[in-house]
């Protein structure tokens, strides 16, 4: 029956994307067939474009477009390589299939017919086509049935539908249910959901110690780790968790810049994906640790701190002057606080306090007197 | 009851270890206790001491060892480090706890009392010495309770049981199980498995292709990732099926020398592991493909071919005189055939022939025709 459900849904969505295509393809025809030059809008992906919305605590695309024109030498090529992808897409939406950006590379590749040039020669020339077709349509990449890399794990109290399978993440062992690429809800369903809460770590071997010591279980929740910065399917599905479970996301990360840039991005979203913030940024996302006064709060040794780089330093500051950042009182105390410090802390140092003190006392503690930044 | 099951195991295992451990330190506080200079023996971890065992098929490590003496300027501090190392995993095992390589070395690393000096400076200090106590122990990482960062997924025709949950591999949706690191037989237990043989494929993306195409399914088997060069965890599980479960293990990795490396540490070992080949690699290991002579036969077009760069070409070269591969007529010839060709080709260019030709014509046809190299 999930099953079922869930392929009504799929080709619900499917629908609208795919006349969107269709109309993308049409005005071009008509456009040519009318006997102008064909054109299509494309919303400018820059940072001049780029918009933070204040009210909604999320970073936005502006309202600049750029033409893209058939008749114009600098754009000939990108119009061609648009249009090849559209092609592509709608292929992979009527047959029900998904496909990488290093696949949908291949497919587009090829030399133009009596001529030694190629639609693409390099993925690089071949993905910001494929992020021009998403904001064009106004479509996410997962819309288009184009999945990333997997990469991230969980395990807590709930229970999930993926594909039609019901997978009770209580019990998945110690290797955990593998996050996927896509966890739109025509795919992903969530069941009945004891969790109060989701604890997103940075990195694999934290988790593991999180999972092994079944924190999940004893602190009713859904644990996370993206391996590194979260890849989109886990940023989407602790959205989603927030959103529609009404779940706080809470977050263990280092403390040094790459940590809060990781929380940032959580939290609103990064300037290149800012087309689609509303569907991957949470920002109500909470940063639980490592913090800066952690070194002395927890009494940990010298042997924990790692000097600053110089480009520590300098990435440190221009995070500060995000605007989200810039205008909360505890970021910039936390951001000067780890430069006066001169050195950045993982996660892993409080093993220093014993080995699980980071998930008997530390997280247990700091989430009981609801300590930490948002 | 698989809880009390996989317990009574882990403490079995355990016991084992923890013995080897004491008697470590025995014999070194005797050594001391008797006026004579403690010292340590450690097989030599280097390629003059890795062995090309042709019977068994595998990478050995050969008979020479090392002193490590307390009383000797230049091996002090790695005496030092390497007791220190293993107290910590006597601990580890005795609070039934697993930990990371990084915590390992945070545990371990403090300034000594009354000096300035640190017992440990950088993790790349560290983990060559729990190397070291692997082998001087005759113990697997995953036996001092280390575990690694987790990677790669698994779906198919089995069910396994991870820490005493049933997990049924036939229902894990797009996700997959997560493979975890630690991956021995009291901690993972195999039950009904159907499948006839593990298709183990380089990358996360060619794997959502086959989980899509419910390959698996139709060709009943296991399927598998491990995110480029697996992990130990993925390593020591296709073991496990391949010795345990008489399954054949058979890899889809790309037409490259970097696919060639990967299917060769599969299979062989490596040298950096030697001493843990008879529990990582597995002879029988089959390359399907991709293979240089794909190109042809495929009828694959031009844009698919990738230039061997000059180090390709190099690598090529290195990996032919691999003992296992210098003796073998069928892996001269692929890989004389890949430089002849001057190009690479990757696992995905096989779109060029229909988006699910590589699951429902390239290997159906290849596995049908046993048309491997081993």
């Amino acid at each position: 029956m999930a099953k079922t459900k869930a392929s009504a849904r799929t080709k619900e969505r499917d629908a609208k994307t795919l006349s969107k295509l269709v109309e993308l393809a049409t005005s071009v025809s008509k456009t040519a067939l009318a006997g102008k030059d064909p054109a299509i809008e494309i919303p400018t992906r820059t940072k001049s474009n780029t918009i933070w919305n204040r009210k909604r605590g999320i970073l936005e695309m502006g309202d600049a477009v750029a033409q893209r024109e058939l008749f114009n030498l600098n754009q000939a090529k990108q119009f061609m390589q648009t249009m090849i992808h559209a092609a592509s897409i709608k292929e992979l939406i009527e047959t029900e299939k998904s496909s990488s950006l290093r696949s949908l590379f291949y497919a587009a590749k090829h030399t133009v017919a009596g001529t030694k040039e190629n639609t693409f020669d390099e993925q690089g020339e071949s993905d910001p086509i494929l992020e021009d077709l998403e904001v064009s349509l106004g479509a996410l990449r997962e819309e288009l049935h184009i999945f990333a890399e997997n990469r991230g794990t969980l395990v807590g109290n709930l229970t999930i539908v993926d594909k039609g399978d019901e997978i009770d993440c209580r019990r998945m062992g110690s290797g955990g249910y593998g996050i996927p690429s896509i966890v739109e809800p025509d795919v992903i369903q969530f069941k009945k959901c004891e969790a109060k809460f989701v604890l997103h770590v940075e990195k694999g071997t934290v988790w593991n110690r999180f999972n092994e010591d079944r924190f999940w279980e004893t602190n009713n929740c859904i644990l996370t780790h993206g391996g590194g910065q979260p890849p989109r399917g886990v940023r989407r599905l602790l959205q989603r968790f927030n959103q529609e479970l009404k779940l706080p996301i809470i977050c263990v990360l280092d403390c040094d810049p790459w940590g809060h840039y990781i929380y940032s991005v959580i939290k609103q979203g990064s300037i290149s994906l800012a087309f689609e913030s509303s569907r991957l940024a949470i920002p109500e996302a909470k940063f639980l640790g490592l913090r800066s006064k952690d070194f002395e709060v927890c009494k940990l040794p010298d042997a924990v701190k790692i000097t600053l780089s110089e480009n520590d330093v300098k990435r440190a500051k221009e995070i500060a002057a995000y605007p989200w950042f810039e205008q909360h009182k505890g970021w910039q105390k936390e951001i000067d606080h780890l430069l006066r410090n001169g050195f950045k802390m993982e996660v892993e140092s409080l093993v220093k306090r014993g080995i699980s003190f980071v998930t008997e006392e530390y997280v247990p503690q700091r989430l009981k007197a609801k300590d930490w930044l948002d």
